[in-house]
């Protein structure tokens, strides 16, 4: 049974929901589940972003999504800076994560304050309807709000 | 430049941003196209569940994310059906979506509607804050919402 539920959803979390038989307490925040908690939710940013992605390639025509995306994108975008503790770097585990977070701190706050402002303004804009408007803003989250971090703050692949 | 932006964000959304010069028209839905927005889709709503397992396991204490990670769950459940066209199975591209999809599709139609009435159900008992039913309807929408999907008719990994 075990196989064949975590069969059904990469990752196992319907295998997780079939545990929950007792109340689970509230977490401690430990780093390493901090760190897969904010994987999870770096995951659903890269998901919304490549969904407003393809509606502002124009190679889908969800222009009504985007909205619901950017506001979801928004909405992650305030618990980023209590995602990243002190200590949760490359010392707790597998992360990606640079020191330079922790070392220039206003700047990376800054940075994520970029991506709760930009998601926002492309909420606004997708209300509009307007493909170029849309475009220009996608741009703009793009470049500030996922840059803004992604850049100075995370580890290259290798 | 091209490499230096690819690099900052995997996926290349923010090379994809960078390169919003024009207007881009509204998509014409090409079921490859389709297929790839919604597997973002997909990669959103993977990552929003993986949050809420993570709190509903008790490893973190971000019980007030829960709402929120059920509603955009919530919002991106409405569009699902619109995003499983006729003829954007395995012969559009690689998809994992089963051709039993189209050949019961109000069963699929179901599922779906699970998803979405589990979901809000969800974000209505976060509110609550009670860990148990938190923890219970965490069960309830892995079962009903995603396994009800991903058990029949989504191709298993190999």
């Amino acid at each position: 049974m075990a196989t064949l539920r975590s069969a059904i959803f990469a990752g196992s979390v319907v295998a997780m929901a079939a545990g929950l038989t007792a109340t689970a307490a509230v977490g401690a925040d430990e780093p390493a589940n901090l760190i897969k908690y904010r994987q999870s939710v770096m995951k659903a940013i890269g998901g919304h972003m490549g969904a407003i992605a393809g509606v502002a390639k124009g190679e889908v025509s969800f222009v009504g999504d985007v909205e619901g995306h950017a506001l979801a994108i928004n909405t992650m975008s305030d618990s980023l800076t209590r995602l990243f503790p002190k200590g949760s770097g490359a010392e707790a585990g597998e992360t990606r994560a640079l020191p330079e977070i922790w070392q220039r701190w206003s700047e990376f706050e800054a940075a994520v304050e970029s991506l709760k402002s930009e998601s926002a303004k492309l909420a606004e804009v997708a209300r509009g309807g307007d493909m170029g408007a849309i475009g220009t803003q996608v741009g703009a989250l793009g470049k500030n709000g996922c840059g803004g971090c992604h850049k100075n703050f995370r580890k290259k692949e290798e």
